[in-house]
């Protein structure tokens, strides 16, 4: 059954002019760019979720992919089949690195032990196949959305009772992650917000999951997790509110518990826009505010009001994704996880390869033209000139905060005289943005 | 000229049966409600910019209202014209309070010391007038969004003689609240935010923008301004993103500069809305984080993506917002200012009245029915019972912060059950609150 | 398994005062309304799918309800058990109509003999209980979107063995709604429309549309069913677009096609703000083009962008649309039908009550203010007062296509003279709107 | 004062590797693309209203070009001094064509007459202007909108006197565009739609506007106007709603009115994406319903919910929409209209040459992909074979009308088998898309 992608061999690089829908035309992963390997810039993964159980399901109808391992009666067998095929094709798509949740990997059992027990049997298989691979784990996280018992939450549910069983996930997820070497550890919290204002009680909400994420983190350190905790961001859906709606909220959640230094964000492009954000907006405030941690590189349709999570194929927009990424240092732990799929009208083996290898090559191409805009400096240069009159000594005195309002009104009564403002020559930097593609 | 209004007398309450348009039905300002007189509840105010200094105009078309005061060609005769007709008006529609931007009430100068001396001016006419009619001020504020100069923002404006520019502004429009007995003193970026990103410094924006509210909160505690400094969020219009986003994005910028204090909100409902929130979610969050301040009652058009800035007229909305305002104590040093404007179809001096009467009329019967679920119980009887076990002992030692992850862990897998979810009852809830309407 | 709901018994009327969760305080159905029992005017329905199929999914979690019908592993015996429950609800309920899909009532069989056998002995079995219940039928029709044949579309399938798929069913859905003596008939065309244009050939689906409404049309008159085709307005969601998109784009392509008078829309309210419209903008808009069938009475959320389909609960909302369906003559072979599910949290057999009856009170409520309304007759002359010009003899001559453009332009040069514009009134007609609440 | 843009000389192609900013890097007018010169595909337009009638205003603050034709105080000289900075920037930027309002190029007067006769002189001086320098117009137009008589609607307005005031305009304008040899006539109803349906007779509103468009039809025959009137469709802004909603609706208005082979539409990208399509949606769709006519081409911004009338920047969104025009056949006598505005930051003379410089550029980009497309082939093939069995002989009867409903539905049953689905491919096409950018 791991033979489901044997008409296919390991996606190779073969440059621009190849006719080959299953080849790399600008993803090689050796390429230097501004000192570094391809592959170590962009730090790929793909994710288990999206690829391998989702069935194509939607709202208003049912599996359209059949896909083999689905049809298993025994989860467990089910699993250990789907873990096979995984491995086949992030080892011939060439990610290096993978993302789960901890019922993506293993079946939730009958009872608390038995989910337990699942988990722990399917992560050292997942351990053999890394080692086997060579593939690493970006990030682990446990899924504490999908089960009835969280419809109203997992920390911050009514019942305290339900608050613990998300914490057992999360413990044994991060187990996992620090097991399976993971890079980073992540939480969405898909149910943590509220359907209703009528039946919510804000404020004890939002202290339940300021505990549970404290706990985290003082778990995180107990275990020796290394890489950082990452919140995703999301504003709703499925709920009709979630807590953690942008960047910016995150932070000052981050701030009312102190977290902000073990906490960072995971920045999703689909995420970013229904909050109504652009995606460059998220990373850069997460890179201004010192919280960016990582990103789920996708695209959403501006035009339909939830997420569909599309692989990414607008180079413009990706192009200047990673260049603020570039600008603020470039993934550390983190990396450009997949949270992707493909369309559910796209029902072959073969599409689940179209669509990571398109979202490669237009990340490769966004690289490439980061590169050109870095190199060339005179993009970052129109900038900095506009703000010079911050560095100057009167700018410096206000930043410094050596001067109070009534001083620096003073200074205006004292010129007397009126500032003329400069054009923002939006156009002219427009132009020159698409003069690098 | 302050004839404006003469063939219009006071307003009256002339209770729910009256078939004059140009009386109040509800809005009976001596009627104790929970114990308080529902003037002292609401703490109404009309705002001078829509109802005084906008002639129409829209984004496609011109002057549709030609009020006579705006024809008078002397800028300062003008003003004084049109400081007779608004307190007129404040006096016949019974509000107890107004507000006013710093160039709604005097016009900008030549040069700075002109605009300084004409507020001045303006200040002591309005004193006056306050004096004579018992009229309060419940906030002033200062426009640094309309000026060409203030085109790339005030105190995040590239250049720092433009941030001066502005805290002169913001000096004497704080002098003057305190000079008048202001409430509270308010601040809208509308240009605090971006057009492009492109050539933006995110960074270095957001730093200016705490240095100016550092340097503000400074001067409040110098001058003696008792009340806070209120920040109104809102996401974007005229700027694609304006910083003061929305409260939670509020609360975590006041976090990092440490003003969470000093400084509260000042919500508009159309805001809420426009930022992807209800109304209600932004009053609750900001009781939730305690920096609940005070309100711009007004209501948009979710099917318009621009401010509409209407006045009020869903009477159960309304009914929910000054609900969770009375559960979160009620208005202390704020109060419920119509930051509203007649459409620019209703040219005539009656639809102003028309427009404030309906507001006031839908704000008191919202408050009588805010009243009713008070005193009934019921309905936040449904919530406290929801979250029943949070009150509980180990509810109660995870707040504390004394269990650690592991530990709730554990106590899962020594019960080793699953823990069944209870209904919502979200539509009983909802038919609940339709039995007070 | 009928016990299910054994409970609860019929719901009754007592009145506004009453504080039984499970009563109705204003649906009073033999209460007479401007000449006509309340039940006669809201013909409402309930409906099958989201009452008794859906099983609480949403795209990020499972099956919340566990209904006991949902557990039954044999499909036909799991129908039979379903009708049985459901017709118990609409009985104890109250509602004098259902609504269904071939799919809700019948489960697809392994070959299209079988899928068309299953429906057939269920329709004998809805015959019965029909009979014995005194329910009626507002419309039935055919799901041609959850299953994964239809993934491309029905009706617009780029296979047109797919589009003799989807014939089929409308077929027997048509002849079961005959039998059934249905009063419509309805198509949703859920999967008719695109996820993105790049592989679509958009000339040729519109042209396999129209075909396929017009064989339906025939159909129905070779059948001799009585009542209309209804069309069901949607803008997207599943697809990205739908070529129903709504009121207006349906009434274009009846044109197109010559089935303007054959064929009218049900109009759901969620669709209608889903298509940047009000409900009361399509039902009004269905009445000006003489194509207004029926309508699916639910409420969106605004801030959500998919459809909620939550039951309606905003009172002056729904006093407007029943306020426009009054007076565009209400319904005749229409009637309002609950497109509308309790929320996935709402788990107990009690919600779906709670649900049905606040919906219920709801459209009551709203037809008495419509009635207030009606009889007051201050609303409606306003208007009309504002055309008065029109029925003038100019207005008449120029409506009647006795000027040329020419001509009208001649006049206003003869007059020479400009002409002053007329307050709208908004305010003081939303004001008299809240009088009548 | 035609001195305005005295720095800059006539814009030239220097090819994609030029870093002068004011020249064209793409935009080779005479390149031959499919046997045709670039400019004659493009068909290029300047508009006058956003380049030098807008004064920089938004709905929160004030001018902020300052152009000196502006602080003209005479109307009459500051319209001939504006056209003659006009025809100096079409001629320097390159534009074959350019687009006006009468209010545009000349002032209201005090009387109708005054209008009619300004327009008349200014229209004299644009004749001479178009010899002199080989401009055309594209499209002349009438402005129905700005001035506050028309505040609630021009043909749809309650009061016909003001229908009649708009249709001098119309009749005037039209005979403007005969005498300047204009290629088509459009029309765009700004305030024709409602701000409230409370005080709307949506039915005669409707009926005026049919009126009217049929007036203008007879009258456009009559005087030998050759190209067609073009409606351009948009949703909303400034009305809350518009009733040229989008194309599909201005078709079915059509119909109603007997109009479709008069009357074309103008698609402009902006108002295609607040309508909920995208711009080659609109495209595509007037394209199979035979009533593409002319694009305003622009962009808008997908999170702000207004008209933003950016220029175009997107290289692969304006790929797709130049694609599907060429796909249609092409322009006939329509053309490429840019209504789009420089940011009011932008406030520099070189800023609308960057605006429209880019704009070209990547148009001219957006051609030689689409030749690209369009040369190889598979882009197209792909769709062609997805539908292959439409053109088969069973598809062919479906669609010539010769199989009735039960007739298809008995061909399934006889063959008593599944159909099953073919994968859509979208990842592949996107894919092959992106390698030809």
């Amino acid at each position: 059954m791991a033979a489901y992608f044997q008409n296919i061999d390991k996606i190779k690089y073969e440059g621009p002019d190849s006719q080959n829908p299953l080849a790399f035309k600008y993803y090689d992963k050796d390429r230097l760019v501004l000192g570094k390997r391809m592959e170590d810039h962009l730090r790929f993964a793909a994710c288990y979720w999206h690829t391998f159980c989702w069935n194509g399901l939607d709202p208003f109808g049912g599996d359209t992919f059949q896909r083999p391992w689905h049809q298993i009666p025994n989860a467990m067998e089910a699993a250990m089949v789907k873990a096979d095929v995984a491995f086949d094709f992030f080892s011939k798509v060439g990610v290096p690195f993978y993302c789960f949740h901890d019922r993506d990997v293993a079946p939730e059992g009958a009872t608390p032990r038995e989910s337990v027990s699942n988990l722990h049997r399917i992560v050292d298989i997942l351990g053999q196949k890394q080692e086997e691979t060579g593939m690493k784990l970006l990030w682990g996280t446990a899924n504490l959305f999908s089960h009835r018992r969280f419809m109203s939450g997992a920390s911050t549910n009514p019942d305290p009772e339900i608050f613990a069983m998300a914490a057992l996930q999360v413990k044994e997820a991060m187990d996992a992650t620090v097991k399976l070497g993971g890079a980073n550890y992540v939480m969405w919290g898909g149910r943590e917000g509220y359907e209703t204002l009528l039946n919510t009680d804000l404020k004890s909400e939002l202290a339940q999951m300021g505990r549970f994420l404290s706990m985290a983190v003082d778990y995180k350190h107990k275990i020796g997790l290394k890489g950082p905790i990452l919140i995703e961001p999301k504003p709703r859906e499925p709920s009709k509110h979630q807590y953690d709606f942008d960047t910016a909220t995150v932070y000052g959640f981050l701030k009312q518990y102190g977290l902000e230094n073990d906490v960072k964000v995971n920045i999703e492009a689909n995420h970013a826009t229904l909050s109504g954000h652009s995606f460059e907006h998220e990373i850069s405030t997460a890179i201004a505010l010192g919280i960016f941690g990582s990103i789920d590189m996708n695209r959403g349709d501006m035009q339909c009001g939830w997420d569909t999570d599309q692989f990414p194929n607008n180079i413009p927009e990706t192009a200047l994704a990673m260049y603020y990424i570039l600008q603020g240092g470039g993934f550390t732990t983190g990396g450009l996880n997949f949270d992707a799929k493909v369309r559910r009208q796209s029902i072959d083996a073969e599409d689940l390869f179209y669509g990571h290898i398109g979202g490669m090559d237009v990340s490769a191409r966004a690289l490439l033209i980061a590169e050109k805009m870095i190199t060339d400096g005179k993009f970052a240069q129109i900038t900095q000139d506009r703000y010079a009159g911050w560095r100057d000594e009167f700018g410096q005195q206000v930043l410094a905060g050596k001067l109070g309002l009534d001083a620096v009104a003073q200074r205006v009564i004292d010129r007397n005289v009126d500032v003329a403002p400069k054009s923002g020559r939006q156009e002219l930097i427009e132009n020159l943005l698409n003069s690098y593609i």
